[in-house]
């Protein structure tokens, strides 16, 4: 299965906690990647960003499905 | 300022592509870290998520949002 | 009311099962339909996906809204 | 690969339309299925969810992740 | 219709921005309110947030759903 | 530190609620002041969405971050 989110990350189960209805995995992911990222041309021209640039990305929790082989 | 979101992910921007109102961004992580993903409990339990286990985040690149310094 | 969201599935409440401060809902859906879908052209392009393919739309439980009539 | 994405919905690409960053896709689902929810229990309570009752899932476009075999 | 959406912002259009695929749509709220978020229980004890605190809601453009009467 | 995100409400948090994994938390915005929103080309022409209307933001509750200075 191929899937169209750009950013597939590999690591390890560190640690898992359930809630009534959620859980919250913490994962330890094993060597750094690529990062690719869909923001509005506005934000770029704002915040003037080019090659180069030290960034960061910034996920919130609940965007993050994981996958088990 | 501090966030909730709990994965904030620090690199250097390697490509930018501008749409007429999107923009792609290629961000290369140095160093790996520990993600932190919130699921429905189903979930954790249907597939067996448990300690030590080799699993991937997968994570549309449109719910990532960028900063700068 | 009209939304701008493209994705606006009728079914039956089949389940619903509370948290403390989230809560789980199972939808019947009774006819099938059409599912659009906004991703990068880098990942159209990487799947070479054409009018016929079989695919999957992939939905993450936290990203669907319901609406009651 | 197993996804905690509670919603894998089979169906057969009708259309694709590329822009300069994003792509739009249409897919034609084949069967009906369950669509499973995680909503805040606050709103649960206020619209008075229950088995049995007509409801619709709302999607944003831009929430779907596609895959292919 | 009753939406499980917590935050429904009434405005006006004041400029709205078409690419190929994508659209971009400028809001002007007219009065202030009450925003709701659900963030993991982690996030608010690393960010001691407690009642009364000068907080911000931060939310990707992509996120939100418009709705015409 | 500056963000993509074209959305940065400020507020005062009115209330917090705790779950096992999840918390909900409710914020007073003190003024009122302009929303971006990123939708498809297809609905804003579907929807007939122009300069003036009138027209209403929505937002799930999981899709916001909080941020404390």
């Amino acid at each position: 299965m191929q899937l169209s989110a750009r950013n597939i990350i590999d690591g390890k189960v560190s640690d898992v906690e359930l809630g009534a209805v959620m859980a919250k995995v913490k994962i330890e992911v094993s060597k750094p990647g690529i990062i690719t990222a869909l923001v509005s041309k506005e934000a770029i021209e704002d915040l003037n960003v080019k090659k180069g640039d030290d960034i960061s990305a910034i996920i919130k929790s609940t965007e993050i499905i994981i996958a088990k082989k």
